[in-house]
């Protein structure tokens, strides 16, 4: 059995979703997912402990034996953001570490080719791949867990067909 | 009495400088300054947590008041460079934020400013102008040493004329 947390990071709103996936089986299950909203009024130090602490209070509540991150890209629309998002991911990097937990870069133009066929899928779009492929009643919001939930299933499911 | 602990932060190395301010002195003298040399062949993840297992080492052994970190700007003309630095910067200041002490964000053209004069100044301008004002016989090497150091100066000078 193997627990995928996958994470859409942010200094706003990091997503997460956890998806689990039976030895054997080809299909990711979801489990769990939700956001970790951080104090926006908050200076950035304290914004990167309060992640910290809750992505550890979550690792030891959800048991997951993978992290899958979204990966950062140097050709972000707005670089300030990608910059402010490093230091998120360097925490949640840092955390998972300590956890001993392996950690994926997850691309997330991957993501959304695998999820929708189309790299460059709106949030929408992402949203309704989730709800469907999960077989949820509404789209997951806000779309930073879709996001994270995306992220999870796919390198769960590069996971289970690795071992064919 | 200040403790100021300069930071230039990078995932290959890090620069750090301590320089100290007596109460009531305007001029700090330089009590220590080295590099933390990351393994490169090493993932990300490992190299955050040796970074900041290094990074509390010397925080407990140098006893700092302040922490200053070079500050990043989203016009670097290496975004990528400038999103991995974002990775050791969120844990630099997770670490700092966990000992309690406060942080100050130093843009590098006003240390460069403060130094030199010229806010575009060379590695080899800020190691002369380093080795200079602190009474050094020789430049600091390598130059993510002499940066540290720099924003260390910078910072405790403003704290000494903030209190006249």
């Amino acid at each position: 059995m193997q627990r995928i947390l996958g994470i859409d990071p942010g200094l706003r709103i990091t997503g997460f979703g956890l998806v689990q996936l039976p030895d054997g089986a080809l299909e990711p299950t979801l489990c769990e997912a939700g956001v970790i909203r951080l104090d926006t009024k908050a200076t950035l130090p304290d914004r990167l402990t309060q992640l910290d602490e809750e992505l550890g209070d979550l690792i030891a509540e959800l048991k997951p034996t993978h992290v899958a991150v979204e990966k950062l890209y140097a050709h972000y629309k707005h670089p300030r953001t990608a910059i402010l998002m490093g230091h998120a991911r360097g925490v949640i990097l840092l955390r998972a570490r300590q956890a001993r937990l392996p950690v994926e870069d997850m691309p997330s133009t991957e993501v959304k080719k695998a999820l929708t066929g189309y790299g460059h899928a709106s949030k929408d779009q992402m949203q309704r791949a989730v709800a469907s492929q999960c077989g949820l009643a509404e789209p997951p919001s806000p779309p930073d867990v879709a996001d994270a939930i995306a992220i999870a299933l796919t390198f769960a499911r590069r996971l289970a067909y690795a071992k064919l």
